[in-house]
């Protein structure tokens, strides 16, 4: 997942929850069939002995690997994926092609030079120009945050190296990263406006190990063009400690940066057409893009694999359920939600009767949220009673997008459920070179695996109306 | 530590169990007067609450960094050290220069160029030269351990990349590292005797986060000059896997490193003279080059700062010890423990009552071993007692060298004692780019300062003779 649209989703939670009304446990659950009940457990028991999902993922690891939005290898990354939606045995795979202006980094080196030499790790930040050939050097002023940022006078930074340098906290709702991740966006156009001739952050995650972590949009905001990148946290603590013996901490920076127009992407999408009602929607999301360092396993990888294994064992089933379950397996997610979009335009007109997506990793699911309409309490509670078996409780009914890829979608109408995975520590690993299969626990994916087939077949299977009772208004949109 | 010495230690282990006898906690301590249990307390105490050894390589990690063998980093740390062995009231500081033949890796990358296009994290091997400009590009073929390649026809090799893809164990005593550490050194002559293009292995470590492990003499055995890397695991199970497919894989490696004849290096020698005693020396030791990928605080600034700490409390004591307690900060231990024997040169005729190394990290001290004459129970039994409250068990008397900074002057003769540490995660760290501060628990160190302070002081203020009762026979000379 990317950075921005996560941290104004919560912020945007705050203003929904007075509307909305919370998911109560006590309502009565809307009746379900013996026979829905019987395939919930059917699909249950077999996503947790589900060896498929694991495999997908480690193929697409394995034999792709990193998948720049833009680049040849996000290419054959939908090459991949439709062959391998094809051999799963869903239906209407093609892909829906898209362009973008990608931002590729080439070189992204730093060191200390002053005082002493020392390599410092870092990753450029997306959008981030490259810096003049061979680097750029110059004396580094160090801030807490932002604000302290904004607070000084130009004098301050003129000619200097920004440096912020504020932590992260670890969550398990991952709403640590709503809070550190504003400096990612806002500190090359701050430091522009001041005169600086860079920006570095310590990195927004979570991890004390050594990885810097990427990410950003393919332009920086506000018309800013300033060299920026993000320090691993040990490397960050080296600036730390070095500036608190005093002034006159140098640093080179070294970035070379490619900007493409009109890069290739894509959306791959797959169905299991329902049987009655094919053209209802319920559609269910990851991104097949990944930043370029890691590996891009659980981000997003993980989703790919999560959302096509559950849906997969709902193919195997002696029928298809009544209404089309559809994936997308959006491109160019990262650089500022490409694929999302480009999916809204195309499908604007379709009946979307739920929309949800996977993109936070592997780890396990333990609250489910919704947005739905305010009489559809029932059905939330009827999906939370077969979820329960999972360990999985109720969240609100404030979810706000539910996800970057089907954001726009949910801002046009749709209801949207979220099921939330534990995110301790995903922030470790996200958007750096150690986003590789060594994160993901295949009992944990399982039970993903699990919650998504219960998911997509009771909105597949019954008639429910999401929206009964009348949706709370859409959120404004929101700065991209 | 470097490889290769403790590699020949543990195998050499076996050979000497047999001659040598246990340490038998049930051996009466011989007597230590009541000042002297007193000052142990004072010691333990103080060590215990103690924040000048996290500071000491705190300070060498932040204003020095890296500091490979002969680089002018290493120089800077030489300088660093002097300062700060005067700063703390040590006597006698000075330089002992020596000279060696340097390797410095300056590119060491790698990618998949077939199936597909993808990075891969690499460090490049000591004493591997350079590949031609560019890289050069190759099928890779895979063998599970040396054995395995030794057993392959030339034909399955001629042209290729080796790739030996053995992991190793994690164990507590580090024993894990002996099994696993063969292919660095062997891979390259077997392989280029069998007409590969380059040697792969699987990093010599335990993690599974995307760290490569460094390591290897500044010169390959004999005679080889093979292009040779680690992988990190991550990056070893991605080849493991695309074989797995088929063969066909290639891979692209970009190697260019840097030999240098007589480059400058030196051992940093502090002391606390002994009051009584002064030609009888107690040595410690640890050293003060890294590898380049990493900050150097595992490996071995942790060392260096748990010594110097220890030491520094007994100087804090109102009267010095009876003999003299000599702090050795070796250079060059990592390309084959040259700051060892430029020691045992020049100090070869000194009188070393006891001499021992802290080169494993920070963790806790979980168990004693010596090498001391046969009748020298008591005194190991004596510290035995003293080291108990700090939850340090007995081993054995069978102890080869204790150290590469040391095995010189333990092989000519000199008792020696370790103290082991728990080592269940030092292989995930070593020699890696994330041996870094955030490794260091500052409570485990001060146990580990502690426990050298209780060594130290008993062997220098007592007049015990280590050797009494006849040394066992020195290990045999071994293959550096």
């Amino acid at each position: 997942m990317r950075g921005g649209a996560f941290a104004l989703a919560l912020a945007g939670l705050a203003v929904l929850t007075v509307s909305a009304l919370a998911q109560d446990a006590a309502v009565t659950p809307a009746p379900v069939s013996p026979q829905i009940a019987s395939a919930l457990d059917q699909l249950r028991d077999a996503a947790l002995g589900d060896n498929n999902g694991y495999s997908i993922v480690e193929d697409l690891v394995t034999q792709i690997g990193p998948r720049r939005a833009g680049s040849p290898e996000e290419a054959r990354a939908r090459d991949w994926a439709q062959a391998m939606l094809r051999a799963e045995g869903f239906s209407n795979v093609h892909v829906e092609p898209f362009t973008l202006q990608s931002w590729e980094p080439v070189v992204q080196t730093a060191s200390v030079i002053a005082p002493g030499q020392q390599p410092l790790v870092i990753a450029a930040l997306g959008g981030s120009p490259s810096t003049p050939a061979g680097g750029l050097e110059a004396e580094v002023v160090r801030f807490l945050n932002l604000d302290a940022l904004a607070a000084a006078p130009d004098a301050a930074v003129r000619g200097k190296i920004v440096f912020i340098d504020e932590p992260m906290a670890r969550t398990e709702d991952g709403s640590g990263y709503g809070a550190a991740v504003r400096k990612r966006a806002r500190c090359a156009p701050m430091a522009q406006h001041k005169g600086a001739l860079a920006c570095l952050i310590r990195s927004v995650g979570t991890n004390t190990d050594r990885f810097a972590h990427q990410g950003g949009n393919a332009r920086q905001p506000d018309g800013a063009s300033l060299p920026a990148a993000a320090l691993a946290p040990p490397d960050a603590d080296i600036l730390a400690r070095l500036l608190a013996h005093g002034a006159g901490v140098r640093v080179r920076l070294n970035i070379t940066s490619v900007m493409q127009e009109a890069a290739p992407s894509g959306n791959v999408i797959a169905e299991i057409r329902g049987r009655e009602k094919p053209n209802e929607i319920v559609l269910i999301a990851a991104h097949l893009d990944s930043w370029t360092l890691g590996q891009g396993a659980i981000d997003d990888g993980a989703g790919v694999a999560i959302i096509t294994a559950a849906a997969k064992l709902i193919n195997n089933l002696p029928r298809h359920p009544r209404r089309t379950i559809r994936i997308l397996l959006a491109g160019s997610e990262e650089p500022g939600g490409l694929g999302g979009k480009a999916y809204d335009l195309a499908h604007h007109g379709d009946t979307h009767i739920l929309a949800g997506e996977s993109d936070l990793g592997a780890d396990l699911v333990w609250r489910m949220r919704t947005r739905f309409g305010a009489g559809a309490g029932p059905y939330a509670s009827a999906m939370l009673s077969a979820l329960a078996p999972l360990a999985i409780i109720s969240g609100d009914n404030a979810l706000d997008e539910g996800g970057t890829d089907i954001a726009p979608t949910t801002e046009a109408g749709a209801p949207t459920i979220a099921l939330n995975q534990d995110a301790s520590h995903y922030f470790d690993v996200h958007h750096t070179a150690n986003d590789t299969m060594a994160q993901i626990d295949r009992t944990h994916m399982r039970q993903n695996i699990a919650a998504w087939a219960i998911v997509l077949y009771l909105a597949a299977e019954t008639d429910w109306d999401f929206r009964t009772g009348g949706m709370a208004p859409a959120a404004p949109p929101r700065q991209r």
